[in-house]
């Protein structure tokens, strides 16, 4: 569990052979086997402090901004009306940080299947846990898929924040779940999914763009970086129930005067429509 | 010099503190002190082969690219005509590749200070170096503030594939090497410089960007990814002699069919367009 040595810890992980970032560490704060996963918690010399979930950095306070705003916005941006949004994981609260400042977002349910991230980070990353305390959002202990059953026509927006395909997040990237987030949302909906990254699992996103456009009529794939993640992007899988949607196109434009208030340090209506312009090699995917 | 153990090459450096990324090592194939710095050439595990320069590393065969087709084509597709090109640095060949299968380019210069970067990379990266030979292009070992003093009106674009400010590059980042560039451009000429990081070094950006605005009428500036640079982004900061020039909008635009013939991987047209839109944070580089 423990991959820290001589100071650094060292993200090396068989879905990214051969490559490693590591961080050096200031301080652990918490190491912890939950009923779901190994939960590290460290300060690092620059990078503020550190989530690590079964070896793998979920995320750092520097740069944790862009995959939460990115998140929150491409696909909330997207959707004309986007009063009720589900977060499923994100235990952290950086997306609902994000989401709660939306000023068409009007409730925010959180369904996250381990309670213990939820607690540590309310102990140890408020910057990012603090928002879920806010009056429009609910926090639901318990597996995304039963959640979802029992909510049938429900939300506006479905955003699934999840780690990667092993261990508890693997069946997030299946077409049952897919096929479940459809029936879970209204009319003219929209989901956002933590898509990998293009220079690392071309063939899983590719695959699961393909079972999406069974599914909706509008599906679409943007790029963003995030430094620490492995190879430094991530992407963003979207699609939606509406034919009509243009992903590349926000349909709620922030102004410069909302992204003053709401302290955007990322997303823009220009990068939103940036991030689906992806390298040649990687265009496959959208066609 | 040795950064390599536990079979693992590690690129720590007091220019990105406190984090590391590192490759594992299959076979070192070539070590040496040249009289400007050091040289590593090493065969990866999972990115192919690998140079490094003073610990730094230069290109992976994986995703170098990327850094080859942006450095190449946003400045050339941002002039009308650009026959003459110099490159200055860039001994690895990798620039130039993508050069010289521009329909427009007729003739490249490029000036590598070290004849050993030269020597190795013909031994050792043909996939890169091979260009070299090209009839279109001339090689010259010296010094890039040399050969554009004799080299007044000579260029349309002016191509600066340096290495990181610290070591035999440092002088390629400062104003001074800029009014050279100025007075070695052709009218209406344009330059592209390696932009370092936005992550990493936005105060040094932005201070290149204020020098370059008081000698170019048009300024700007792109990130483009590259997984294994610090950060997995890099920069290129954009400059014209004409006041004409819109960096965001190419003037040679590439066909599907002509990108096909070239082979390009990552540089298209909405690429070139896209790179320009920076995270919101790192906007203050560009105004």
């Amino acid at each position: 569990m423990n991959a820290i040595r001589d100071g650094w810890f060292s993200e090396i992980n068989p879905m990214w052979p051969g490559q490693c970032m590591s961080l050096k560490v200031q301080n652990v704060l918490h190491e912890e086997k939950s009923k779901f996963q190994d939960i590290l918690i460290f300060d690092s010399q620059s990078h503020g402090r550190v989530l690590v979930l079964d070896g793998v950095i979920q995320l750092t306070e520097k740069d944790e901004f862009t995959y939460q705003e990115m998140m929150a916005f491409l696909p909330v941006n997207s959707h004309p009306d986007p009063k009720n949004v589900l977060v499923i994981g994100g235990g952290d609260g950086g997306i609902v940080r994000e989401l709660v400042k939306h000023p068409k977002v009007e409730s925010i349910v959180l369904c996250e299947i381990d309670d213990r991230v939820l607690d540590l980070c309310r102990q140890y990353l408020p910057s990012l846990s603090s928002a879920l305390d806010h009056s429009k959002v609910k926090v639901h202990v318990g597996d995304g898929f039963e959640f979802m059953k029992g909510h049938k026509d429900a939300f506006d927006v479905i955003i699934t924040d999840s780690s990667d395909p092993v261990g508890p997040a693997e069946s997030l990237f299946k077409k049952e779940y897919y096929e479940l987030i459809r029936s879970a949302l209204k009319k003219d909906g929209v989901l956002c999914s933590q898509g990998e990254c293009i220079w690392l699992h071309l063939d899983l996103i590719k695959n699961m763009i393909d079972f999406c456009k069974e599914l909706f009529p509008s599906v679409s794939y943007a790029c963003t970086p995030v430094p620490t993640y492995p190879s430094g992007q991530i992407g963003c899988l979207l699609c939606s129930l509406s034919q009509k949607t243009d992903f590349k196109e926000p349909v709620i434009k922030f102004t410069e005067e909302e992204m003053e208030l709401m302290k955007l340090k990322c997303y823009t209506p220009a990068f939103h429509t940036a991030c689906f312009s992806l390298p040649n090699f990687a265009k496959k995917v959208q066609s």
